[in-house]
Order: C-alpha cells, then structure tokens, then sequence
C-alpha cells in the first residue's frame, strides 16, 4: 500500500453527454432541483408536508411554531445543498446562487452559539444533546452539514456555509473522544466521519481527519458506549423499532477494522465502509484496508442483489445473512446503492483494482436509474426486483414495497441523495493521478483541460449498441481503461490501428504519444445470468443482462401474471428498437419463451400442465415503472 | 336453512385409539398439560417467565408484587382448564382435578366485587377499565374464562368456575350495547362471542347470546366505535404496532354481515367467522349464513396454504390479498389453524355440507401438529412451508420464523390452544343429531353408547396402509360418511357384502340395520398437488400429499440447499417404511428426482447447469423438525 490510485475528477471538468446519463444529469439542475426546492418549502400540495426549511426559520428565531419532521428533517436541504454546489461546478447551477446563498445565511443563523446546529434538537429538547447518539442522528445532520458546505466551497469559493460547519465540527472535535470531559461515543448513523475527512481535505486541519479517525476506531469497542446509553435512557426510545437495539444493526457490534461480514443497516453500514477506506488512506493503515477488503467481497460476492442493490430485509433497511436475497420483500434502498458506489471508487482508488466499479457501475446503472423516474418528480426508496402491485398493501409484510415511485417520503433521505449522486456523476466516470486518467465507467461525456487534465477529451460510449467506446484526445494521454467483465475479445484500435495494451489491475494501460482517437472494441451481447445454488430466491431462475444494465420484464409488455413465463437456457434475445417513450435510447430485448400453466382451477388440485409459446419483451431494470404501471419481474424462471 | 346437521359428540363419548393423534391426545393429558402447569407456575427455568398464577395471586391480594406479562396473561391459565376439562371429560384428567379445583378458587378470589375480572387492568389501570378495546383484550380473556368455565362444568358438574364466569358475563352484558349508559362498543379480539354462545347453551339465559349478537352486528359499523376510540386516546398504544391502526386488521372496516373477503388478523377474523356460524345457527339468519360462506371460500379458496395454515403476512399476523400465499415468510399460526378448524366444523353443522372439513382436516393433519413436536415440550408458534434456518435472523423481516420449535413464548397463545383442540379431538372426528352420526374425519378411535349415541362404535382408519375405514357398530346405526377429495373409487362393504349408498352433500348415507362391520375403500396414493397460477409463490412448483397429509423434505434426509431439488411431472412416489424415531407409523415417500446445479461460481454468473439424480425422500409436514434440526421445504419445482 503505497500511493492513491487516481482521485475523482473534479465536476467542473466533466460533462455528461450521454443520451441516458445525460438527459438525468440535465434534469436534476432543471426540474428535479427546482422541484425538490418547493418541496422543502412546502409548495407542492401532494407531497408530504417537509417544513424543512420552516424548522430553520423558527430555530433562528424568525419565525413562530414548532418542529415538524424526523430527527435528520434537516439533512433534505444539505443535500439539497450539496447537489446544488455540484451543479453550480459543473456549470449547471447559476439559477441555484442567489436561493443558495439565502438558504445557507438562514442555517447560519439558525446555528447555536457554542457552533451546535440541529433544528430538532434546538427546538425540542435542548437539553438532551448528545444523550441519544443511536438514535438521535445529530452527528448524521453534522455530517451532511459540512459535505454540502464543503462542496458549496468547492464549487463557489464562498465560505459563509464552510464557517458554519467548522464552528459545528469544532464543537464535535471538542466534545467526542475518550479524553477527560469527552463523550467516548460514536454516531448511530454514520456520515460524520466522511464529512470529517472530507473537511480535513479541504482545510488542511488534522484535527479533522483524527475525530474522524477517533469515530471509526472507538466503535463496537468494549465497554459498548451504546449499551451504556440505552441502558441509560431506560428504554425511552425515539424510533419503536429500536426497543431490543441489535447491535448489528448500528455495526457496533465489534471494532470496524475487526469486521469481516457486511452487517446490519444497508447505508450505516457503506457509508462506515467509505469512511474506512478514506482513513486507511489516509493513514495508510493495512489493517483498516484488510477489513475493508473483506466487507467489500461479503457485501458484493454474498449480499448484493444483481441490480447493485442491497439491504435484503424491510424490517430495519438492513443486510441479513449471506445468499439471502429474497426478490419481492428486499428493501434496496437507493440511498444504499449511493453508499455501495461511495465505498467502490474509494476501494479502487486505493488499490488502483478496476474490479471495485463492476458494482459501482451495476448500482449506477440500474438501482440509482430505478430510484427515479424519467420526469424527475417522483422516487423509489426502495427497490424490489419482484413486484406484484396488489400484493403491496399497508400494515403486512410488504409495507415498504411501493408499486409506484412517490411523491416524496416523510424520511426523504433517498430524492437528495439521488440528486448530489448524479448532479456529480462525473467523479465516478473518471479519476486522476499525477499523470493518468481513469476511465471507470462508459457514460458518454466530456473531459475538459483544467487543473487536473491537461488536454481535453471526448468519450462516446455506444454499449448496447456498437459495443464500443470512442475516446478522443487532443493531446498526448496516459489512459488506464477499465476492462468490464461483460467486454468479450476486447480490442483496441489508435487512429484505426490495433495496438495491444498491457492489463493490470483490470484496466487497459495506454499511453497515447499524440492526440488522436481511441476505439475500445468489445463484443456485448445479451446475456443471460443465474446466481450461486445458495441462492435460494434465484433458484432455477436466470435474469437477462446487456452490458451493465439488468433487465426486467413489466406487464405493459407480457401481460399479468410473470411468474408463469419461463425461458429455454441459450434462449438467443433480439435486440430491438427502444422503447420509444424511455430515455436513453436502449434497446428493448425480445426472445421466445413460455407460459406455463398448472391447469388448476381452484387453489390446490392435480397438476395438468400446459406449456404455450410466449413472446417475451425485456426493458433495462433501471426505466421500469415508467409506463403502464403493474407486475415487475427481474428472475424468471428457466426451463430445463 | 332449518335444523342443526350434527352437533360435536361429547368427548366422554370418544376415546381415540389412533397410531398418530392417540400419541399426542395422550401425551396432552400425560405430560403436556402438567409441563404447562409448571411453566405457568414458573417452574421451568428454560422457558421465558410465565407469572400466569403469580398475577392472579397478586389480584387476589394473596401476594406482593406486581402485574408482569402480557394484557391477555391470564388466558394461558384458562385455556390450561378448558384443555383439563376435557381431559377429564374423556376420562385421561382425573390427576388434574385437585389443582384445578385449587387454582379456580384463586381465579374466583381475584374476581372483583362487580364481578371484574382480568389481573392487568386490576393491577396496573384499574381506571381504565373499557377504554381501550382495540388493544386491552379484556373481552377476549373474558371469553377464554368462559369457555373453561362451561368446559369445566360440563367435565364435572361443578359451578364455581361457572359462577365467576357468569358474574364476569352479567357484568358484560349490562356494560355493552346501544342502550344508554352502555359502551356502544366490541372486542379488538373476538372472542367473547363464541363464549357467549356456549353460556347460552349451557344456561339457556339468552341475554348472553343477544350480547353476543350485539358484538357480531355492532362491529365496523358507522359511526365507528374503534375509530372513535383511538381518537380519544390521542395515539397512547399498548403496541407500537397499532400506531396506525387498520380497521381491516380487526375485521371492523365494515360490518361483519356485509363483508366477503377475509381480511385482517388470521386469529381474530376465525373467531369472529365461528362465532357468525354460531349466530346463524341460533338466529337461523340467512344473511350471516350467505357471509359465512363467502369468507369461508375467501380464506379456503383464496387465501389458505396447503397445510391448512392461515395468515400471510409475518407482520400483524395476518390475512393479505387473494393468492398471495408466501412459503418462507408466512405466518400461518398455530392458533389461527384452531380457528379455521372451529369455524369449518360449524359450518358443517349448519348447512351439512360435508366439504367444510375438508380444510378442518387440512389443518389438523399439517398445521396442528407442527405446531407440537412429538414429544410434547415445545411448540410453533409460526408455520412457514420453507425454512433455511440460517436465514431466520433476529431483527429482519424473518424474525418471526423459528427453525425450531420453542419452549414457551412471552405471547403464548399457542400451546395452550393446541392442548384444548387436541384434548377435545372427538368433536372435530364425530358430530351427532337425533338418528344420524356424522363421521368427519378419518382418525382410529371408539364412540361408547350414552347419551348421544345408543350403540358402541369402533373406527379403524388407516388411510396411507390398505386405504381403508373400517367402522364397527354392536346396534343398528344411521350414518353419515364423509367422501374425502383424496378418496378415488370408494366403496362400502357391510359384513362383507358391497352397498351403495346415497351420497349426499358429500356424504355417505348409510343405514345399518343390524350390527356389523362396514368397510369403506379407497384408492389413496401419494399424488402431486400444484397450485392455481396466480399463487406466484407456487409458480412452477408442485408438492406432494398423501391423504389427508401433506408431506415435505427435511434436510436430514436430503442434505442441504432443498431449493436445487426438483422433480418430473407423473414422477411415482415409493410408499417406504415410516421413519422409526417419528410417531404414527406413517411411511416416508421416496421417489427419483434432480438436482439442478446453475454451476456458478461467485454470486452471480453464466449459467452452466448440470442435472443430477437424486433420490429424494419426503415426511408428514406435520411430524417435521423432530429428527436433526435443518431445511425443510413444502413446494418443489417441477421440472417441466
């Protein structure tokens, strides 16, 4: 362990020109910003009241009423925020200034006088600061207080909202750790810890990084400082759910450099991950890289479903054991699909592996896609590859499960985290180092020279169709090309010449001695994916894949009831013109397969089978949900 | 609609001789109902703290302490005394009689002047008394005191228990109603109904049916007394589960006469069902007649697993929608089977339909014995048709499946109700009117002359052996024999020589004229039973039933990863030895099968199957889990 492999292009650098990532990216600054903006403030009549930014406003005294919301109701405009920062660097965002500006002098202001900022807690029980780290989420709020400052730093050079969050995080530094007169505890909900890095990167105090640090290491250890507290608090809970508190859930239950199996709450879980990864850069710790290799592999290899999504109980958003991936009650939250992305591209900045962004890329392809719809008003939280809307009913099982994206949620953490995902989508594209620029993923865009890259470049990815990537420079370029696993026979020609690239770590190693064009050749095809026999959801079932986007089958397309439908194995799906209401310009996929039929008339009876032909049509998981809505299916079975 | 079609024979009348249920009506009376004593009495260190009688002791004010356990403790206690009544009834009891007498006089002594009774609100919200009806349970251990007090009675001849139960009555009957002064209000369990009902019967005094009537009518009609309730209480809950309270979780979304479809808690929408029987027999009112029998085709038709189970959802234990019957995250209590099963039976009774006991035997055959292992110590509560135990985890949508039968529960409604259905096995076996015996289910056993009957019977059913019922009677006799749907080709022989009797709704008619022995024959194999296509849970899958029993694969017998298995249409089951350790000498099903292998390697892959025999070995659902904990999986795939 010695260098850093690349670190995320900046936003200002980027421009996303792809025809799906592309008209997603363009809409988060000129529709779903704007709309999420009048959801803070109340204005849109059918979503759940926010009273966001109404909490600000009473908290600094300009305004009278009361708290409404969640303990983390703060954190939907930091993220707002933050999106916002990374739009205004990307050149998309000059209409966000001056609401920006308005907003971050109002959380100013709301802030305590010691440095402490949480409308909850200012306004409801100002007494009881830091006396429910589990549950509170104060230092969660903290955290995406002082990413969203950092961005909008970043992005506008302005300092009000950086000021701000370094007189919270000061007041953090001060008061967590295990000297004398310190609290020895740690969030309930990690994201401090990555903030703490990021703070300490962009101001250079050390300070930073060793709370940070402090956060990390202090945690599952012995005496548990969550035991001590809920024993404290005599089972006064916030959250009912939290009554028996399993310590899994919060993964405190064993020092995170001691952990091996990816635990507990979905997002907890990749956001500590992340932070782990920074920290063993950082500090270029080995044994924090050993741990955050191995719940890498237990959460990619073990527990991820083949969308990129994890999480696979609704009961508390969480990860249960390993090859348990039940289709239709998953949870899959799109927040954790963003922390499963965060914690890849910081594993493969660190190693300089490739391999770490084939679940960054499946999460970005299609559990991020699925999150939001094509008009950019509407969200899943949660994201099942199985659905059959009449099943999805209030007070049962499958509560979580919407057949339909909504409006908002009353716990909004997914739209705006959605939104600073793609709004920055670039860092995920590409890194860079001292002299070699990383193509991680295959999402048409622009490089422009600036600090990081001294020439500029074109890539025009064309996966599903041509099956190849064009990448233009106008100077010479040292290239490391990730090599996907679904690239067969990949090639590469320079001005229409073969050359032969070394691989290592799983990227094609190109050093280009003029400007010119680079043709990156693979054959992709369709193909079709069954999982380990562990599995026991997947049995007997295979899914369809093209390039890094799964497919699903919607009832708009094969009528009701998919469960009945089966396919031969080595079906041979036709790849067909898109589906012309869907962004993107993916093609649709079309194979022959079967209705199978048990002939029972009532509930139970003897079998009398019949199996008729079926033409089957398969849209990209990513863009369900977005016609018709009804019956959704990612699995089906295979006949054999 | 006229007369009565059979009422339930006096379990004095009834000694069962059967291999399978003999072993376990023994064993009730034998050693389940004096390890339950011990548990109540918090004798057993292993199971969870019951302080059934310590509450009653307290109420009593016999002893110091305070109140502990659940709103409805006290049932335990009196579901224990109607099991003993039973059991002395049939003349297995007479060891129970000194405790029972003893701890009735404790019961007696904790009843309050005005005729009160229930230790919780005693002890602890002795002013809120009636105000919180969708949670308190306070009608329902009402009715549990009941039912033991009439069992008791009608076992002995004693009052005691009759009288506080009568007090406690009177005290109901002058509290609820339209009339002023009184609670317009009803059970948030029903229970007290069915209570009502035998009051009536046993005292004639026919307020308590029209109390009980009030019940049924009043519930879920307009205004809403539930709704208007929780208003009142402005959100306080004794569950957190109630927060939202869903009327359909109750059954009081809108008047039971009205309602169609099965909706709501399994356990409470049973009770009330039965309970609707009970008043249409008594009121001979068409109208609860005609919703009987659409929520009997609702639950049997729509929404009941092949083992008789009930409840869908893990989450409220409850019924969800039509089809939506999942194998590994059901709920399917015990209790809910009790219900189902006293529902079916007054349905026989009052159309004289003999098809109702079908899922009766359904029930009892699978989901009812489940619930017990052959030993008699520990219990399901819950009774999924698909267990991995590894994925059962603590704190995730599973939490509530147990891979092993428990020793006790902290809501242990269960073991006591398994005791006082199989205490009183007789009356869901023989049903009796003027002339005619009723023969509803296919369980050895002797009918000795009395009261109801004036001949001796003697009943040698081995359904899964010869296929045959052979049935002795010393007199003359009028019978009625079922037709099970299992039954090819049956025929009757009377001393040898063939009849043919009449069939009608589903039963044999059959007038011996002398005594002798009648030989009723059947073709029973074991057969594959599918499920209707919309069942997605089923899709694909077949399983296996052999009469009345439905059978399922243990890991002990097949390894592990139960889910590759899969199986030919029109694949010949081997009827085999039974399995030694297990009772009831039926025989284990072998048969040839596959094992799909999709060959691949991480988690997920290109297919490479491979298909490998296996032989296959299946066992009775409702013996499952008394040999090497592990698997076990209901529905395997067809391999088609």
């Amino acid at each position: 362990m010695t260098k850093r492999f690349g670190h995320p292009l900046n936003n200002r650098a980027v421009r996303i020109t792809d025809p799906l990532f592309g008209h997603y990216v363009t809409m988060i600054s000129e529709k779903v910003l704007p709309h999420q903006w009048d959801i803070l403030n109340d204005r849109v009549e059918l979503a759940p009241r926010s009273h966001c930014l109404e909490n600000f406003r009473i908290a600094a005294g300009e305004k009278q009423g009361i708290f409404f919301g969640e303990v983390f109701q703060d954190t939907d405009v930091y993220k707002w925020l933050e999106a916002v920062s990374y739009c205004i660097e990307s050149g998309r965002g000059e209409h966000f200034t001056a609401i920006a500006d308005e907003v971050i002098d109002l959380i100013s202001r709301a802030q305590q006088p010691d440095g402490y900022l949480n409308t909850y807690y200012t306004l409801e029980k100002p007494e009881e600061r830091w006396t429910n780290l589990v549950e509170g989420h104060e230092l969660y709020n903290a955290g995406y207080l002082i990413e969203a400052a950092v961005a909008y730093f970043n992005a506008t050079g302005k300092r009000t909202l950086l000021k701000t969050a370094i007189r919270f995080a000061d007041l953090i530094t001060d008061t967590f750790g295990t000297g004398e007169n310190q609290i020895p505890g740690y969030p309930g909900h990690q994201e401090i810890e990555l903030a703490l890095v990021r703070l300490y990167r962009v101001t250079g105090e050390k300070k930073y990084l060793d709370t940070a640090s402090y956060f990390i290491r202090q945690r599952g250890s012995s005496p548990n400082y969550f035991l001590q507290e809920i024993e404290k608090r005599e089972g006064v809970c916030i959250f009912p759910e939290f009554q028996d508190y399993d310590l899994k859930y919060g993964q405190a239950h064993t020092p995170p450099v001691e952990q091996r199996s990816i635990e507990g709450h979905a997002v907890r879980a990749m956001y500590m991950c992340a932070a782990m990864a920074d920290l063993a850069m950082e500090y270029q710790d080995q044994d924090l890289l050993e741990a955050c290799k191995a719940l890498w592999e237990s959460t990619t290899e073990k527990r991820m479903f083949v969308t990129g999504g994890i999480g696979s109980s609704g009961f508390l958003e969480r990860f249960t054991t390993d090859y348990d991936l039940p289709n239709d009650s998953n949870y899959c939250e799109s927040c954790a699909s963003v922390g499963l992305m965060m914690f890849g591209q910081r594993m493969a900045s660190l190693t300089g592996e490739s391999f770490y962004y084939e679940a960054v890329e499946a999460a970005l392809h299609n559990t991020i896609l699925a999150g939001i719809n094509a008009d950019g008003q509407r969200y899943f939280y949660v994201n099942p590859l199985e659905v059959v809307p009449g099943a999805c009913l209030p007070a049962t099982d499958l509560r979580h499960i919407k057949p339909v994206r909504q409006d908002w949620f009353n716990v909004a953490c997914c739209p705006t985290n959605l939104a600073r995902t793609l709004a920055s989508l670039g860092q995920y594209i590409y890194a860079i180092d001292d002299n070699t620029l990383y193509i991680n993923q295959f999402i048409s865009s622009e490089v422009s020279s600036g600090a990081d890259c001294n020439y500029n470049l074109l890539m025009e990815a064309d996966l599903t169709g041509k099956g190849q990537v064009r990448i233009k420079t106008d100077a010479p370029a040292a290239l490391r090309i990730r090599i996907p696993r679904y690239a067969e026979r990949p090639v590469f020609l320079f001005n229409d010449e073969r050359i032969e690239p070394l691989i290592e770590r799983g990227y094609a190693v190109i050093n280009l001695n003029t400007a010119g064009e680079l043709v990156f050749k693979m054959k992709i095809e369709p193909r079709w994916v069954a999982a380990n026999d562990r599995v026991r959801s997947d049995a007997g079932k295979i899914t369809l894949m093209f390039g890094p986007y799964a497919y699903c089958l919607e009832e708009t397309d094969n009528s009701d009831r998919l469960s009945k439908l089966a396919v031969a194995p080595g079906t041979k799906p036709e790849v067909k013109e898109p589906i012309a209401s869907l962004p993107g310009n993916l093609p649709a996929l079309e194979y022959d397969g079967f209705r199978l039929e048990s002939g029972v008339k009532g509930l139970y009876g003897a079998p009398d089978y019949t199996i008729k032909p079926a033409r089957i049509t398969a849209i990209p998981y990513g863009l369900w949900c977005n016609r018709e809505p009804g019956e959704m299916l990612v699995w089906q079975r295979v006949r054999i």
